[in-house]
């Protein structure tokens, strides 16, 4: 199975092109985009392919699918609504106004939508047989809701509002250029990795030489970049991941939390939503990883990132970068 | 911060003096004791203490609180809903009717909620400020549900009613009556643990004489036990934990799944829960673990459960033990 890059941004031309030869409305577009997307779940626990299909602000539709990992408990699972918002911020999605869905969403996902300004406004189709494709308010579905607003002050940015958590690496100090080899070197030397020593520079990747210094730091500044704009008010303690292929490619993801704690979505499952999305293949892809994350922060994803990473994808390099938050 | 035993757990006789004493009705008794539970709550990175209680069909009431584990990312967090149905499973009680919150229960919990048997007529009581303390049921605060139903046959055992997943031991079939100390000798070779090896034998517990070989029986069978009443119906991959205090106490818990996976409550989480409605204090008393799961399931707790106990109670030993499943 290879996923299809096309379904999961569409941008306003190709809705625009859709709409004319089906004749359909934006809701009912929606519902037959799911159906589309539903076979790019990779559900192989469950067998249960979900899909979430939303309008953006920006005139975009974005999709989500559902992630299931062998071999480690549920929690790891990414649900379609929650690749869905994921994808959403990654593409710098200010809303998203009109959601529709494979089944009817678990409570689980209704509260990780609860992350969205003006949540309880936003419209919610459910895309299965016997049902009537009728939007109803996330209100309905969560009705007397936990939320944002019991934690935190309507000053704080929401899930797609613009973030910067001020984050900058311990080991580069703003005033404190290092040499970009020397420290690849140090790194290299200190690194953690899920794969064997033997393993670790398969596809010639970590030969020291230029070009991988500079992917390197790609890896690292894109993991970085992932943690500066993740969602955790609560923790406030933000990470990122990014991902990156034999072939160069790079998917990052940041860390997005929810005020009930545990639908929380970790850094390496925002990241795999990115690799996903993009359209890669098997996560045996992944050959490095780089997770980003507070120095002594009270939340680490760490340990966990690892566990997954070891699971997946087993012969990939994992590296551990912490940081500071920038004073004013 | 001690918990208090004799507010997780109340039988019908206090319950019926309580009353007696109070004048109070069966809703207005509960937010009452929703408040003096609060207390109770172990939530070190909210500082947002959460209170639950239910009565059940025994006319027994049972509490859950809050507990939440600093350094490891927020799905490790056990809801004070998710306590208080762990609570009443650990106690066979065999369905809740009414329960009270400390605040409006997040979407994770009213799906957490779904896999009990007729889960919609469930009342809830939000016993907060503000609020009026009448119940509604659980159909009004996640309706249009996903749940049990849409994945498992009417009579598949759900969250409270009887479990039995038919695990054995891999390493004493029935037919074959193995020697207690040599099966003990053999563990303790090839134990895995938390623990550096100079501290594997504090509190004498590991010095294999007989008393000790007794309680590590014991520990083992009580994971068992707590596995074969798991609630695992989607996975099909039971699980229970047992942990043991310096002074031979042994608290268990087994795997309680949802139907929307994410909000399945993890073993140690489950042993953590009656740890915590016993009364114990700090979860350094503990100092050995069992975890009892299927062989070659396609859900693992063991690297998992590993991660949370080392964080915890780092000088907790820790062994796995697989099962298989008997046949008929």
């Amino acid at each position: 199975m290879r996923s299809n890059k096309a379904l999961f941004v569409l941008e306003p031309d190709k809705i625009a092109r859709l709409k004319a030869e089906t004749g359909l409305s934006d809701p009912d577009l929606l519902c037959a985009l799911v159906h589309d997307t539903q076979s790019q779940a990779r559900p192989p626990i469950s067998n249960y392919p979900v899909a979430a299909v939303a309008l953006g602000s920006s005139g975009r539709i974005f999709a989500g699918v559902n992630l299931e990992f062998p071999g480690l408990p549920l929690h790891h699972s990414v649900h379609s609504e929650q690749f869905l918002l994921a994808n959403a911020a990654h593409n710098n999605e200010p809303s998203v106004k009109l959601i529709a869905i494979s089944s009817a969403p678990c409570g689980h996902c209704r509260q990780f939508f609860q992350e969205l300004r003006d949540a309880s406004s936003v419209e919610i189709i459910i895309a299965a047989a016997g049902e009537d494709c009728n939007p109803q308010p996330l209100s309905y579905f969560l009705p007397h809701r936990f939320g944002p607003d019991d934690l935190l002050s309507s000053d704080v940015p929401l899930l797609l509002d613009c973030h910067n958590n001020r984050l900058q690496f311990l080991d580069k100090p703003d005033h404190e250029e290092e040499n970009e080899e020397l420290r690849f070197s140090k790194e290299i030397t200190h690194r953690e990795t899920v794969a064997n020593n033997d393993d670790l520079c398969h596809n010639g990747l970590c030969n020291g030489n230029i070009n991988d210094v500079e992917e390197f730091d790609n890896l690292k500044k894109a993991a970085l970049k992932a943690a500066n704009g993740a969602h955790a008010p609560y923790s406030r303690c933000p990470s990122g991941v990014a991902l990156m292929t034999a072939d160069g490619g790079v998917y990052a993801g940041g860390y997005i939390e929810s005020a009930a704690y545990n639908p929380s979505l970790g850094p390496l499952q925002a990241a795999l939503v990115a690799f996903v999305a993009a359209g890669r293949g098997g996560y045996g892809e992944l050959v490095r990883a780089a997770l980003v994350e507070k120095s002594g922060a009270v939340i680490s994803q760490e340990s966990t990132v690892r566990l997954l990473l070891e699971s997946i994808a087993p012969h990939c390099e994992f590296h551990t970068f912490r940081c500071c938050v920038m004073s004013d």
